[in-house]
């Protein structure tokens, strides 16, 4: 699937939070080359997924702008004259939700709702996309997860991310802002964080097979579904651009669903080297644990996305990229 | 039923959070009737529902602190040594919430999480109760609405509410915190709020009548529940000493389901005199309206609640009462 299957971006002025991300870094790339106008936002906090590094070969060809989106005064500047916001910024490692909570809210929850009000006060034409997650379902009651599964959050990151959507649906039905959210599963690929686990476990598994170390496998038997970043940023583009995505939320999901075991037996065979060993769920982090979980997404296979990379094709991929360019992003 | 029925109280410490306000007073007198220690923290914000002449009559027999629960400092002070918490401030206004949606975010979510993070730190053992709302729920998909219906929240005090909900439940299943969360419906009833809409539409019906003047009905044909206070109070001490409680959500609700329009009759029943007028309902008061809403509350009556004060018996009671105190409410 192309960009240009997704709308037109030609000429148009585009905005990304949470730009300088792993997925972010992706869809500006992606904009670029279908001829967009690209404005992205990050943090560069170092416990998230920013790097500049991720947009080294394209910074003369946009406009990057390092500031927080806890910070309303920037974003209103930022946002003049935007006819697309794609919003990634958010914080999303679980552990560190329980252990700093309030930081979190402002960023998941708090920020959100003052990017809306900023949209609806200056800019309430602009097209918004939010990354939500499956973290807000909880334990899922049955399989595969649809959307209108009972959402029962087991960490604050969770319960913040689902304020974060319902802010986003809201805008939409009181004020008309045209919003879409997309509840994004574990996504992978070149530039994810690997420095530690706050964005995805699969980052440090890489990180320690290619350091030659053998990786930690917690548990073994949770099945999951995982998209590459290629096929997420289809779905943005997809979102931000179908008229029936409006106001609506989606699950992305995969066809392939793995256990975690089986994932590590795959990124073994991509890498051709390496070992890891399964251990037992440390206790805290237990607690937080979600279990089995792979989405049913046929809602927003529906408007016309499906996932293009087999897991095997992304995984080698994936270590192609960090075998490279591994000195950048550990 | 009787407080004793509830556990036993006597030489209880107790900490009530918003126990100045309409339903806050009524449990603080009972608490007292029972022997309970009480501290009622109350942050007599003049457009919530904290009155200081709520309490006049026990004020020598309590502690009462004036602070606001979104300070964190005053707040670990309070809790120390208190055995129940009865966590009833809130920001209760709709619309206010719309206008000023960071101020209900504060409250209704910012604060509550740093509520539980003060028991988790310094308190752990404390059994609290959380005053949630029917709101949360959003517009019915069928009636009555039961605890597993899908949640999504019509306005910001509805998704923020609905955070403050999932983080009590959070910290019992993470941190082992006994707590239990009531989503409560239209509580009517003796120093409710009636000088504005704010808490309830009933309060200005019913000052409108004793000042002689006809009260606006808007729409009228929505169905609804009411609670008379004293029902609330029996449910709020049955949750916070009932085991089977501890990590539970449960609706309370009415066997009697009324149109407005038949409330405005049962008023005018136990008024014996005025008149009211049905209006369209206004254009931005549409959009973040329910529509029809009655629960089913069977789950909490299999712990033994059961309501047992009939609308026009409350009525009566809520009328006799303003009568002789409204100088002190409007």
């Amino acid at each position: 699937m192309t960009a240009q299957a997704h709308g037109d971006f030609r000429n148009r002025r585009v905005l990304v939070t949470g730009g300088l991300g792993f997925i972010g870094s992706h869809l500006t790339r992606r904009l670029l080359a279908a001829g967009a106008i690209v404005t992205v936002v990050d943090s560069l906090i170092p416990e998230y997924g920013g790097n500049l590094y991720n947009l080294l070969e394209v910074a003369n060809r946009i406009r990057i702008n390092i500031s927080d989106v806890r910070d309303p005064h920037s974003f209103r500047n930022m946002l003049d004259g935007q006819e697309y916001l794609f919003n990634l910024a958010g914080q999303t490692s679980h552990q560190d939700s329980m252990d700093n909570p309030f930081v979190d809210l402002d960023i998941n929850a708090a920020a959100q709702l003052s990017i809306l009000e900023a949209c609806r006060r200056y800019n309430p034409s602009v097209r918004i996309v939010f990354a939500s997650t499956r973290q807000i379902y909880g334990r899922p009651d049955y399989l595969p997860v649809d959307e209108s599964h009972p959402l029962r959050p087991v960490d604050v990151n969770g319960i913040n991310k689902l304020a974060g959507e319902n802010y986003h649906l809201l805008y939409q039905q009181v004020y008309g802002i045209a919003t879409s959210a997309l509840r994004l599963t574990n996504t992978y690929g070149p530039a994810m964080r690997i420095k530690d686990a706050r964005q995805t476990f699969l980052g440090i598994w890489v990180r320690r097979l290619l350091e030659g170390q053998a990786f930690e496998v917690w548990g073994g038997e949770q099945l999951r579904d995982f998209n590459y970043v290629d096929d997420v940023v289809d779905a943005l583009l997809l979102s931000v651009s179908h008229p029936k995505a409006i106001g609506r939320v989606f699950n992305l999901g995969s066809p392939e669903v793995v256990s975690l075991r089986q994932l590590a037996e795959l990124l073994l065979h991509a890498n051709g080297d390496g070992g890891y060993h399964i251990r037992e769920f440390p206790a805290e982090r237990k607690k937080i644990d979600i279990g089995d979980y792979y989405s049913d997404y046929s809602a927003f296979a529906a408007l016309g996305w499906q996932p293009q990379i087999p897991l095997a094709e992304g995984l080698s991929r994936t270590l192609t990229y960090f075998a490279r360019h591994l000195e950048h992003y550990r």
